[in-house]
């Protein structure tokens, strides 16, 4: 392997993150807050740790290989979560780092899933970091890297590969780095739109952004005990659709943006990622109707949970643990499916599940006619059978990952859904399951070890599994 | 489609049907029970069924192809147990001819889930009758025809494959209909030696026999309202080790009759069977161990429920429900996996989970050298393309009938641990589940709806899902 350019990289990466640690800090000199110092104390940390990387380890040759790859995602993503976490700790906010550990991974990972029990006590400048790390993680932490410094490496698809979400990565331009800049350009964008209408609404600045980067990033941190709950009707219907607009392929908005509107209204995944969110809010509003006042009210909590949670958000209006066993069903299906790909959300992601359910379908017709040849069509194009069979591969190893997840978190004394929900949530990246760890709870009562393993769970899913693997493998780091 | 070919041969099968009624009928003549008037009605309506079926529709040509063996199969088991319910209705004995479908077609797909909130105040040969079906529908309703009937029909090998479960049907003769006979003869000789080695134990004989029936097909219908539970614990180690051996892929015994000791001793599948129930009894009884008396009682009650699951059938020394977390979780991933391809257990098959699993590694390899091109290698043998390819598609489609069957059993008002485990328990032929439909229950309380529901699931299951939806898809009927 290529170890100077690898450690070169996150040496960089590890500068970056210094740089992103001065608007939290920011935020707590403006409210005047003691936990300034805490990111203070970390940005030196993480200055001296970065300048040692890129230093001691000036690369010889820039090109990297998929092995590279993997490593310099898996690795950026352990320094970021484990750097992130340290003013927590310093600060006394979250005092163990195990616990703080996890509420970082969580933030990047744009899971949502909380150790917290009291949110509102904590500072302004945590706070705002924790929601800050949505909006990185959400998009990317190296396609961020990518987009602001020169010239990184060449070959950078490989990490662009290994970060996006989805079966395939759709290169908008030939060279990664104007790809990885057009999408933020996009995400900064929708961004400032979100914070502006939730402002017009009446939501004070700093919540409106907090909770923006958590809709941008599908993340999931609020500020208040409730989430959105004490929020207008108006607010929590600019958040509903925003958790939507996010959780759709971003190519589209870049289609959009170059004028080939009619290739979005014929995208496949969009349609059936519409359909599914329709047909489920359909069957809630039905099933959950006697619990609110009136169809509007039923509507608007039905739309905004189904949103949240396809979305992979994990912000509640409602404490949709307490909803009728069907209601409750959907919403663990929609936690696996999860939004499309290319967005900043999890789960399997509706592309994947719309190849599968092709898949499957052309596999019947093959046993009624063993001798035909057919192939599989998405949106408008043949599937190389390659990917094909590495969606299924997919499948198979993502329902292995819960199940043994499922399994290992069963040490727990906790409920059967509980520990069940807790799996899908995190490594389908949510954040509330049900049960013990609804949205009223919090992870706080699982062990060291089980939220170690939920890390391990939310960053499986944020990297969508095979570069984690990879990248921790030992192997790797072998020279050619 | 051959349709007069299909008729003819479903007119046959229900011919057979009515030969096969004719024990429990003798059953109940020795007990001197009313129930006798019911299955000689029930044998009246089925030989004239069946030889309408066979007069009406001579074949032109005996020529089937893939299509016609699905047809076959699906209408053949809608018959047995269509058929098998009636003495249950005629006799009053299960008033609901629902309730009684359900029963009979768990007792042919050797789930073993029952209605039956009172099982020992049921007569003698309808008790039978309920146990006799899980031998038939073990082996299979069709091999059995096949078996017995001579020159049923050309190419039958297309009826062998859609009702015999795993990826491959081990062709072990060059004629089908040898492979069938082979296969029941191995079925016999164990099923005679276990009805030995309980009489031994002093097992009464007509107990003897039906336990003998609901281990060798992998059923569990019990006679006693504890399942196995009253019975001495040499009784219990006999029933659990022969659960085992009823798991083990018969193409292994055929092996050993056959003198190919050494190629038996290198089966994959065998050994990783083995690994797995041996590291799930040390887990559980390290799990459990409070709960019983001492190390053996421990070690009893572990093998036993971890047996019964794995090998899909059902019998239950113990209130597994009341098993810590960690337990009844490993029982719920057992009931997946299920036991080996060519057994009569259901789940998945170890054969599939193995080959899924190699085709995980391969693409973790493939993701590192792209361009290497790696085989997957099973039984000493490689792996054809495309057969792991419909594993892996076969993987799919089994989670996604799953997840189908728990979001529309999520209708019922039970908790989501009871649906999740009669979703599990149903669709891999096991029968007992948690909570409310847990060893000590029964699948009374479920609607109409959820009962034919989950007669589907068990369907699906035992013919491994393909049969079943290409069978009842009304465009199978079409003339070519």
């Amino acid at each position: 392997m290529n170890r100077r350019m690898v450690l070169n990289t996150l040496g960089k990466i590890a500068l970056a993150n210094a740089a992103l640690l001065l608007l939290p800090t920011i935020v707590s000199a403006i409210y005047m807050e003691k936990c300034i110092w805490a990111f203070l104390i970390t940005i030196g940390i993480t200055i001296l740790l970065g300048l040692g990387l890129t230093f001691l380890s000036r690369p010889g040759t820039k090109i990297i290989y998929a092995k590279e790859g993997f490593v310099i995602v898996t690795y950026a993503w352990l320094i970021m979560a484990g750097i992130g976490a340290l003013p927590f700790v310093i600060s006394g906010e979250i005092p163990s780092y195990i616990d703080a550990f996890f509420e970082m991974v969580s933030g990047f990972t744009t899971t949502g899933a909380s150790i917290l029990t009291d949110v509102e006590s904590m500072s302004h400048g945590l706070l705002f970091w924790r929601s800050f790390s949505h909006w990185i993680g959400g998009m990317g932490v190296l396609v961020f890297v990518m987009a602001v410094v020169p010239n990184i490496t060449d070959r950078s698809i490989h990490i662009l590969r290994a970060e996006m979400p989805g079966p395939e990565v759709g290169k908008l331009r030939p060279k990664a780095r104007d790809t990885a800049k057009i999408l933020y350009l996009i995400y900064i964008v929708l961004t400032v739109i979100q914070i502006i209408l939730l402002l017009a609404g009446g939501m004070p600045l700093f919540e409106s952004i907090v909770h923006t980067f958590g809709t941008a990033g599908t993340g999931g941190f609020g500020v208040k005990a409730n989430s959105i709950a004490g929020y207008s009707p108006y607010l929590q219907w600019v958040i509903a659709i925003f958790m939507l607009i996010f959780g759709i392929n971003f190519n589209l908005y870049y289609l959009l943006l170059v004028g080939k509107i009619k290739a979005v209204f014929k995208s496949t995944e969009l349609w059936t990622y519409i359909g599914i969110v329709v047909v489920s809010v359909g069957v809630i509003v039905a099933n959950v109707f006697s619990l609110y006042d009136g169809f509007w009210e039923t509507l608007r909590m039905s739309t905004f949970q189904v949103s949240s949670i396809i979305s992979t958000t994990g912000f509640a209006t409602t404490d949709f643990d307490l909803w009728p066993g069907l209601s409750k069903t959907i919403l663990l299906l929609l936690m696996i499916i999860g939004a499309c790909a290319g967005s900043t959300a999890g789960g399997l992601k509706v592309s994947r599940v719309v190849i599968l359910t092709k898949a499957v379908f052309r596999e019947l017709k093959k046993m009624l006619h063993p001798r035909s040849v057919r192939v599989v069509k998405m949106e408008g194009k043949s599937v190389d059978e390659q990917i094909l069979s590495s969606v299924t591969t997919y499948f198979a190893i993502y329902m292995i990952c819960t199940l043994c997840i499922f399994l290992l978190i069963s040490f727990e004394p906790f409920s059967i859904e509980t520990n069940l929900s807790a799996t899908l949530a995190c490594f389908n990246n949510i954040g509330p399951g049900l049960d013990a760890v609804g949205p009223t709870a919090s992870y706080a009562e699982y062990s060291g070890f089980s939220k170690i393993l939920l890390s391990v769970a939310m960053l499986l899913g944020r990297l969508e599994i095979y570069p984690l693997i990879l990248g921790l493998n030992p192997l790797a780091w072998k020279k050619r």
